[in-house]
Parts: structure tokens; C-alpha cells; sequence
């Protein structure tokens, strides 16, 4: 079976689980306050260009999601995201368990737009019994969003100017965001990612970690006491060197972009070969998932030979599947895809 | 310098580690639902010998603990726990984060007493106004203790036919389970464990994984959608084969004993070691954890050589040191520390 | 001015306020525990026809929302409810500080049918990720709706149907109950109300009463500790005797159901007066409430003379404007009305 | 019967119950935003010598402690409280169920001391393991205390001054405020306590309101949005200007002040019947509240003609009793006692 279920389903990246195996007998402190954590923090603030940045390891993407929200908002307020953000679809309540509603706005290929926002912001500001309502604090996007797609240099600027007229902060949920990064329809780069937002996480887990990401808040301006929000909420690992160790190999020699840019390169690929075999694509191919439009019965024989995701259906006889790369997936796997095409005719 | 300082300063098991490279590139779902986590789950049922058991692979002790309490507890109740349990003194408030109260009680050795239990709940259950108060809920303890200690199979019957009795759930944290179980001291066995309470998890992080821990509901009393409850807690991992893994390697030929078996030994050897240069023990050592009295200019010049934990000030010139051991203490640490000890007069 | 601003802008009904005089003076127990809650909740199970029903007062009735949600839901759980619906808007997070996310479907008329129920549960139970989404727990429905209209018997028999199908509970929000049942409209008596669900409340703030809800557990079925749970979440009274006086009041003489009737006249009256003047209704009149599409220089020039409250945006020149009724609303009031209309042209 | 049972058990002083008769049909705006509130919070900011402090009306204690604690701490900040606190120990975990833990530290006579509370902060600081700890993030003390006894100007200075030099917030829960304030034992007056404290509430209920308490931000320092916050907690009224009429009247002609002077007086004459009887304090007598010790006969016989509450057990063959005034003890209720007392010999 060919698999592009999703960018979680095989290990790390060998380099990086050599890196755990040469450290696995050192004695470190506990809690990411050990030399790892420090040279893998150090190594993302060069990285992002900001030699004041403060930089934390989390176990996963819900636990940082929920650990940066409750860590920033006042009680009474929540977080605006689109409808299709993460936080808004498959969270489990993550969010509001620490008592945070999610303010969704409507989206466009899983991205918000900063003139939606605005209305949304004007409506509520406007409104005469807003002080029975949910305040706004912070707006959440992903980068790249749930469907693979990019918000552009100007459009992540307009959307921080909004954020900045209204007093509201800016939080970039990173769990892919190496994709995003490498792919050659972007135009930001890690320090512009920085320079855009109050926090952000960098994605490992899906990025050739075993476990674990990075949040970052540009400009030292991360909460007190933020290694003890983590733990209350979860998040801090006690063998947080594990965590470190995995981001300082992430972080050399450039790895952590070649990774992705591997992951990004194939998912091209796969759109070349659905294409070719005339399949029409849902959603526009920017980074390393590819949605296609897949009649039903199609859909049920090439199950018997790949796995990819149901993501939805899009009419009476069709479904949206999506395919999503790694590293790992080979150039093999690709040809492969292709031959398995061909023969479904 | 030779470290002491706690159970999760180095890496896995080397057995541990090398079962996380040879499925590394093993392709499988995620969020715990691949065949390593099955495996893993059968084996610890067998061990329990409850083969109705229901078992979860969970990140660490903290989100376990906030985990389990807040999916079994009704809101209004709060859960019994020594002064010194983990939840009352290290959790950050993780427990208050989902909204119940630790509801402390003394201690002595670390343990808790049926018969202070009774009396608490006897308190309790005949004030008036104990309808303004939070409800008992449940009996957390913890084996062996935060000071090394153990309950026997009679204490631990007493306090749950307490908790039968006045209708209170019994919960175990296990952070340190093996150390527990190896001790030649312990009368309990993991079969006994699991016929003892109503949930208890199995340490990984301080017994030989890089991280995770095994929640186990005996009898199949797990709590409907608990993986959710995980996932919206912050404890559900993407790549949740990472856990499978390592309890699969932990529960193959016997490690997980043995690693315990071996850090317990150690210990002994080191509190003979202490006590033969006439260094007096604070507690009895049951475990894998050595507490002695130091004074305060020994303590110093101990620190030069050796990484211990303050505890607690003994008195006005004495302190409590803590002293931790793992598998992967040698019997040259054992030597060295020996020496320093000659050294230091 | 004339004022139809809302049903809580006057004190209460003056056999309510008597009732409130002759008792002052009397020494009783606190916290509800006392012969007038006593006797208000014989009286109410017997307006219920359910000698087992369970009675609490509670101070309003976001903290009645809050109260019953919290206590009858599991962490994980949600609750679904109409996008127009209280609990999703004018809440203030209420809801979600317990932790429990509001699932909103679609609405007509601000009511929820059984087959967008049906739609909704059918499409979560066959989502191969709803281990990663809240679970519904419950429906939550007004009756009548925030938009004054009325949920049938049979409407109400098949989403009673669909949510035991589910196993989830049926709470329905009673602020303005009185007027629903009162409505000439209705086909639900308060019996029935109280056979068709698992939980509601009796609206006394906004039918007479200075402050309080009821609510009511038909059945026997109310949470352990329910009145621990209400002081925890801040809506139980030391004096508590003053809401068990004041529905002592309301369920005396028909009382309750006679405020309501004059609010609904008036209504239904007022609504026939904008009729005449020829201004078109938004919504169907049902209850006390009364949508009216206004032109906006007529809306601006009618504001000089009468409180109403703005709604919402019609169109490019329109709005929609709601005018409230109670018992307080006198006939002069709504001659006056017609007056000022006829004056404005 | 006698009843010194609590000061909730009878209705309003009848001058508050005048003016929300006389004030019963006007119209007004909702949610505390009436001319009502705005009158009686000016005349607050007035007795207060305070003209920036805000005035907030909110229906009870326990709503207004989880309030404003949950308002003005950081989710992983806990609130340093006495053993005996009324937060620490009858609220039934509402402080809690915002996530908030509180931190008891002893009492003297229900005081604390700002020696022990620069002990408890000195050890919290020096810890290294307090990254894993709830952080002190707020200080409440009851004035007067729980038993009824008072801090001094100058001691009340002293916790003043730790929690600036701590950075810490002090907050005075005020239930009983006018008695302490009334009390001939008291160097501090109203504008006293808004100038040593971050936040403090004065009590209505126990002083001659049917319900509802003031809570009052000195020097402009309400945390926003905290009418939304109060809604969220479930502690605003809709008909808010309930509270605000009943304080208007508490705060015309000295009200507030003579309705506690009177309680006072009347728990002084009774602390002289006991004594007369030979009867011992427990606690020395400040305010409205008088303890005493009572062999247990005495107490049973003393049972069949007064109320008062059971405190707790002295020793084998005593208890202590606790005796509470209002306004409304009446100089013949203190000769009935006497009489009575007489009587058992």
C-alpha cells in the first residue's frame, strides 16, 4: 500500500533520530533547562533573525494551541479563526476547556481575509450589547492553513494591521509551516513570519521530529512564568531534552528546510500525475497537500492501493481525497502512484 | 561530576531506543489507534492479568494525572490527596485548571492512612454546611510515594474498601510503579495493583522511555471517549506509536522489571554507602529513592562532586538531601560515590 | 417615552412585591433551605403534573444556563443549539467558562427542526475524526424562541425523539416561558413541557419576578449535589427565601400565567397597530415580541418618542426593530403608540 | 424561638425595602446601566473619599470573590488566603472552577500575619522546584475575619506593604464590612480600606439588603470589561437596578453605617448575657459575631429555645457556638435571652 494518509504516520528523520541516540546517555536537567534546549532556542533565533526571541518546546500542536491561547487572553476573551482553522474543527475542545470560545469567520481555500476581519471587528465594536458577547483578543491563522494554502507577505501585513487598529494579538499556528516556507510560491521567510505576529510555533511532528514544537514569541515578549503555564497545562515534557535535541538537528545544516522542501517538491509531483491522469484538483497545490476530485466508484478502487484522506464530499457522485507528503515519500512511491493510475484507467 | 538528581535526567533504555529505530520508518495510523500501541496494550493486560483492561498511552505524569481526574470527577468534587502528593506540591495547578480542588491530608512517610481517611470523610459527610463545600470524589495515592515509600497489599485493601465504602473512586499514580513493584519490601504485584483501584497509570518516563506513561482501567471501567479527553487535555500524540513502541519494548522480556529492579538495588547500595560513613537516613529506603541528613557544611562539599536534591531543611544545621537512582547507575557510580565520601571525611 | 425596550425594565409585578413586604420579617433558613422555596416547589410540581419533579431557584438566568449545562454535561461534551439561540450569543461566554463549546446549527425563525438535528448527528457519528470534536451532549432550545416564536407539540415530540435516539439530553431555556404558554398560539402546556424534556426553567425576571429562574428536573432526575453545583457556579442565594417568595407569588392565583397573557394581548396589540399604520412584520407574532421592519428616517424619527431596541440590518434602508411587552404595558400605551404613529405619517 | 442563627435570615432593613417599592414601576435601562446605579455608586465613590474608584453590582459573595479573583489573576496565579478563609473554606470550589488554586497559610484568631505571609513568600521564592508551583498572585483577607475579629490600621499596612513589595494584589472580601467599620474596636474607616487595597466588596446582603454586594476598584483600576466578566461569571443582573436602588438607599442618611452600629451593639450586649452566665468567649468579640464555649448539655437545653450554629467541637464536653446579629435583634430579643439563660442555671 502506497500511503499519503498524513504527515505524522512514520517516524523522525534519520538525522534526527541519530542525534537522539548520540545524546540518549547524557545527564541533562529536567524540564528543557538543559544544553540542548539552550543551542536548539539559540539556533531558531538566528534562524528567525531575532536575537530576543523567546523560544519554548511543547509536546504537540493541540497542547501548544491551547497553552498559547489561555497564556494570552484575558477570561472574557476569545480567539477569531476561520471556520476551517484547526483550533475550530479538530481540537476537541482543547480551547475552550481553559474557557476561550473560538470566534469563527468565514474563509476562502482556509484563509481569512484582513477586509473580513475588519467587518467582523466594525460589526462587533458596534454593537450596542457587546458586553454580553465574547471580546475578541487574538486572531489565529495557520501558515501554511488546513488545506495546504499560503497567505502572501501583503496579506499577513494586512491582517497584523488590523490586529494592531484593534488591539487585538496576532498567533500563527505553525504545524507546517516548514511547507509553507519552502514552497516556491511563498514569499516570507522565517524572520518576515517573525516580524509578522506576537507568536508563532514551529512545527516539528511533521516535520521530521518524533514529537514536539517550537513556540516562538518574537521580541521577548512571551508571558511570565511561561514554563509553568506549560506544565499546568500539560505541555512540558520532564525529559525535555528530547525536545531540544530534535530542534538542534532540525536546525543544522539546514535541515529543517530540506525536509520540507522534499515534502513540497513531491506533493508537486503528485498534482503532475493526478493531472496528467485527469483528475481535476479541488484546491490550488502550495505546499505539501494535494486535494483532488475524485468520482466515488474511482475513489473506492484506488482506495484498494493507496491511502489518502475523505475529506469531503463535493457533489452526488464525487468526493474531495487528500493526498499529504513527507520527506520519506520516495521518488519509487511517486512512479508508483502513477502506474496505479494508469491501470484504473 | 556524578548525578543523583532524579529519575528522568537521561535518555531510554538502550533496548527502548533501539525498538524506536527499527519501526521508524514504519508507516501507521496515528493517535495511538497503530498495531505497536495494541501490542503494547495486550501485553500490559497480561501482566495485569485483566484481560479486560482498557489502557492509554498519555505523554507524561502531569497531563495523566490532570487527565484522569477531571474525565472521572463530576465537577463540584475534588480529590483526597497526602500533603505531599504530587498533585498537592508539583503540578503547576494543573488539577485546579480543570476546575477540581486537592483535598489534602496528613501524611506520614508520605503515605496516607485508612483511618485518617475515614476520618476526614466522617468529618465531612456530618457538617451542615457541607453543602457549600467541594465533594470528596476520589482517593489519589501515589506508588510507591514522593519519598520512596510503599503500601502494603493490607494498607492499600483498607483504604479501598474506605473508598468503597463512601462511594470515592481510587486513583494511583504510578510515576515510579516499577520501583514499587521490584522492591523486595513490596508485597503487591502489578495483578494486585490492578485489583486494588479504579485507575492507576504505568510510569515510562522515570522506568526507561523517553517519555509516556500507560493509563490502565481495570474491568473496563475506562470513561466514554477518553482519547478524546486526552486530545483536549493536551496528552494525545500525533505520532502516538512513539508510546506503543517503547511500552511494547518495556513489556518484552521482562524490562520493565528489570530496570526497575536494577535502580532499586542501587539505591540500597547507596544508602549503605551513606550510612557506613554515618550519615543518617530521613526515611526508610523502600525504593529507588535515598533521603539522608546532611549538614549544611557537608552538604556543600558534597555539592562540589556529587548532584543531589535539597529537599528540606532538616533543621537549623542540617538539611535533607535526596538521592535518585535509575537502571543506568553503575556499580562504579556506586564506587566513586563511595570514595568521594572517604574523601570528604 | 413610551418604552418596549425589553421584559426586565420594570421592577416586579406588585402581588409579587407584597408578597416580597409581608414576609420580610420573618427569620428563616438560608440558601433556599427554607418554607417558602419549599411551598413555591410544591406549587410548581404541581403546575407540572410531576410530583417527582426536583425544584431549584437560581438568581438568572445565564447563571441557570451555565448551571444545568455545566452539571449535566461531561468535559468532553457540548451542547448544540441554534445559531440565534442565547446560550451562542448574548452569553458572554458563560457557557464556555465551564469549559463546554456550543455547537450551532441552523435556524428558521430562531427555532431548530429535527431533521437539521438528524443532519448534524447523522454527519458527526459517521466522521472518521470525531474523536478529535466535541461530542454533543445536548440540545439546548427556547421555548419561545429569542425571536418570540413557538416550537410546536409535535416539533417538540420529534426533536425529543431524535435526541433520545442519540442519547442526548433536552434542556429547554424558559426565560420567557410564560409567554409561550400563555400564547393563544401554543398547543404545549406546562405539563407537557415538563414531559418532553430532561431539564428546564421557569423565567420569573422576565414574567414578574424582581429576579429568579426555576429550574426544573422533571422526573426526579436532577444532578447529586445540585445546589453545591449552584453555589459553585455563583447563582445560589444566602437569602434565598426572597425567589422562593416571589414564586410562591407567581404560582398563586394563576398568577404566573396571567402576566403573561396581558404581555402576550399587548403584543399581539401592538402588532396590530404597526400593521395598520402599514409597517410590515419580520417575524411571525407569537408571544411578547414583536419584529418590525422600519424604514430608516421612520425608525429615526420614532426613536424620539418610543424605545425600541435595534435588531438588525434589513436592507440598504431597513431595519429591524423589536418592541417588548409585559404585564406593565397598559392600554393607554398602546393607544399612544397608534397616536404617535398616526403623527409620524 | 430566638434566632442568632446568621446575619441572611431575615428580609431587607425596611428602608430598603421602601425604596424598591417606591422605585418598583419605573422604567429603566438593564444591566446596572440605570440612573439608580450611577446615583448609588457616586454616593459609594463619595463615602469611599475615592472619586475614581469604580463601583460595580454584583448579586453575592461567592460570585463576587470568583469574579474578581478570576478577573484579576493569570491562570496559573493562585490567591494566598487564610486556613479559615471563607474562600478556603465554604465556597463550595468556586474559586477553583476558574482554575484558580487557593494557597492557605495559618490564621490567629481567623488573621493572618505579614510575618507569616513574608515567611510563606520567602519559601516560595527560594524554591527551585517553583516553576512547578501555582504562583501567589494575590492576597485575601476578610474584613472583618470569618470569626469576626479585625485587622488593625497598622496591620492591615503591614500585608498592604508585603504584597507591593511582592507584587502582589490585595483584595478585601467585605461581606461583613459595615460591622467592622461600626465596630468601637476599629481604627480604619471606609476611605481607610479603598486606600490599602487593589479591590475590596461591600457586603450588602448581611447589612440590611434583601442581596447583592458593591465591589469597588480604588483609583480607576477595574480590569476591562468587567460588566461582561461579572455577565460570564453569571453574577449580573438583568433587572440590575435592583442592586443599585437597595445601595442608593444603604448609602442615603447614614444607613449602611447605623444598620451596622446597631449589630454591633446587640453582639456586644449579648457577649455580656453569656459572660453574666458565666459563660467563656471562644474568640474575643469585635463585630456582630459572638463565640462561646458550651458544655454540651448546656447547648442541648439551650438548643429547644435559641438558634445558633454549631462551630466546632472545644474539647470532649464543650463546643463552640456561634452567635450572629443583625439590625434587626431587638433590645427585648437580648432580654428573652437573658431570661432564657437564667432559666437553665
Amino acid at each position: 500500500m502506497l500511503s499519503f494518509a498524513n504527515d505524522y504516520s512514520i517516524g523522525a528523520h534519520p538525522d534526527v533520530l541519530k542525534r537522539i541516540a548520540e545524546t540518549n546517555h547524557e545527564c541533562t536537567a529536567g524540564y528543557c533547562d538543559d544544553e540542548h534546549c539552550v543551542l536548539a532556542a539559540d539556533r531558531i533565533r538566528s534562524a528567525c533573525h531575532d536575537p530576543t526571541a523567546q523560544v519554548y518546546f511543547i509536546t504537540g500542536g493541540t497542547v501548544a494551541n491551547k497553552t498559547v491561547i489561555d497564556s494570552m487572553l484575558r477570561s472574557e476573551e476569545g480567539v477569531i479563526a476561520a471556520e476551517s482553522g484547526h483550533i475550530n474543527t479538530h481540537e476537541a475542545g482543547a480551547i475552550e476547556s481553559s474557557g476561550h470560545r473560538i470566534l469563527p469567520i468565514k474563509q476562502r481555500n482556509g484563509k481569512i481575509s484582513s477586509s473580513d476581519l475588519v467587518h467582523y471587528l466594525r460589526s462587533f465594536h458596534s454593537d450596542p450589547n457587546r458586553f454580553q458577547m465574547v471580546y475578541p483578543g487574538m486572531v489565529f491563522i495557520s501558515f501554511p492553513t488546513e488545506m495546504g494554502t499560503l497567505y502572501s507577505k501583503e496579506e499577513l501585513a494586512d491582517i497584523l494591521g488590523v490586529c494592531r487598529e484593534y488591539g487585538l494579538l496576532l498567533y500563527i499556528d505553525g504545524a507546517r509551516l516548514g511547507y509553507g516556507l519552502a514552497s516556491p510560491l511563498s514569499d516570507l521567510s522565517l524572520p518576515d513570519i517573525a516580524r509578522s505576529c506576537d507568536v508563532f510555533y514551529i512545527g516539528g511532528t511533521k516535520n521530521g521530529a518524533l514529537l514536539g514544537e517550537a513556540v516562538v514569541f518574537p521580541s521577548g515578549k512571551a508571558p511570565a512564568h511561561f514554563s509553568t503555564i506549560m506544565k499546568r497545562q500539560g505541555g512540558l515534557l520532564a525529559k525535555g531534552r528530547l525536545l531540544g535535541v530534535q530542534f538542534e538537528a532540525l536546525f543544522s545544516d539546514d535541515l529543517y528546510s530540506r525536509i520540507a522542501k522534499r515534502g513540497v517538491e513531491q506533493a508537486f509531483r503528485i498534482s503532475q500525475v493526478l493531472q496528467k491522469h485527469g483528475i481535476r484538483l479541488w484546491m490550488p497545490v502550495e505546499t505539501n497537500q494535494v486535494f483532488a476530485i475524485l468520482a466515488d466508484s474511482y475513489a473506492d478502487r484506488l482506495a484498494k492501493c493507496v491511502i489518502y484522506r475523505y475529506w469531503l464530499r463535493y457533489d452526488e457522485t464525487h468526493i474531495v481525497a487528500r493526498f499529504v507528503t513527507t520527506w520519506a515519500v520516495s521518488d519509487d512511491d511517486i512512479r508508483n502512484l502513477d502506474i496505479i493510475l494508469d491501470s484504473l484507467g
